[in-house]
């Protein structure tokens, strides 16, 4: 019975759930194009919980997931246009989220070129909104 | 009190989570070492939402990501001997986890030598155990 009640109140957010991220993302694209580092890694669950596996492993909060941004993409040139493609959505439990896609940075060859990869984010609903708690990008 | 109910309900659910999903890892690296890539890959969902990134995406149950592993591993040699550590489980609601670690491939020169990355999983408990319904791995 308890399984049916939770079910039926989740259902609705569940639904909306997959728009919510996908705003995320749009909004971290656009933050990350306007050169705003800092808004672009505020999407990040500030906790020590946090983590990025990238070419190398980042824990903690916000302020180190910066700095491992700052130590790869220096300056406006180094960050080019980042697009966001192949984007998908899957709920994990309300609150819960899995998104995963692919990402392309347009740059000059001074930025060190075109590049692109793909993510895979776990993202959980917090009183400040919608915050990725886990990036594992290659 | 349905939030409070639900919590006292599933933190016992909780705890026993980790372990778990470490059992499952322990058996599947086994599998591997024993060269059984079918009982490996026995370990994902077989559900056509069932994801896998890896150099390449592969989509679909356990047969696509069974067909993804012969063509990377084509024989035992290229198998070598599979290792896990730096296992991290975090419960992201009951019945589903995030799991990451490392992973080691000690192999002969003709094998393609040795080899290292990092995995991201989401698992989720189904009526056949729990299951792999995401990988990441680079």
């Amino acid at each position: 019975m308890l399984r049916w009640l939770i079910l039926i109140c989740w259902t609705p957010l569940l639904f909306a759930q997959g728009e919510e991220i996908r705003t995320l993302l749009a909004k971290s694209e656009a933050m990350w194009n306007r050169g705003d580092l800092a808004g672009f890694t505020s999407y990040y669950e500030d906790a020590p919980t946090t983590t990025f596996i990238g070419r190398e492993v980042v824990r903690g909060g916000t302020k180190a997931i910066l700095e491992r941004y700052q130590r790869r993409y220096p300056n406006r040139e180094a960050m080019g246009t980042l697009s966001f493609s192949e984007i998908e959505v899957r709920d994990l439990a309300p609150g819960v989220a899995l998104a995963s896609g692919k990402y392309d940075l347009a740059r000059t060859a001074a930025g060190g070129g075109n590049a692109s990869g793909r993510f895979t984010l776990v993202v959980r609903k917090t009183p400040a909104g919608w915050k990725i708690i886990h990036d594992h990008s290659s």
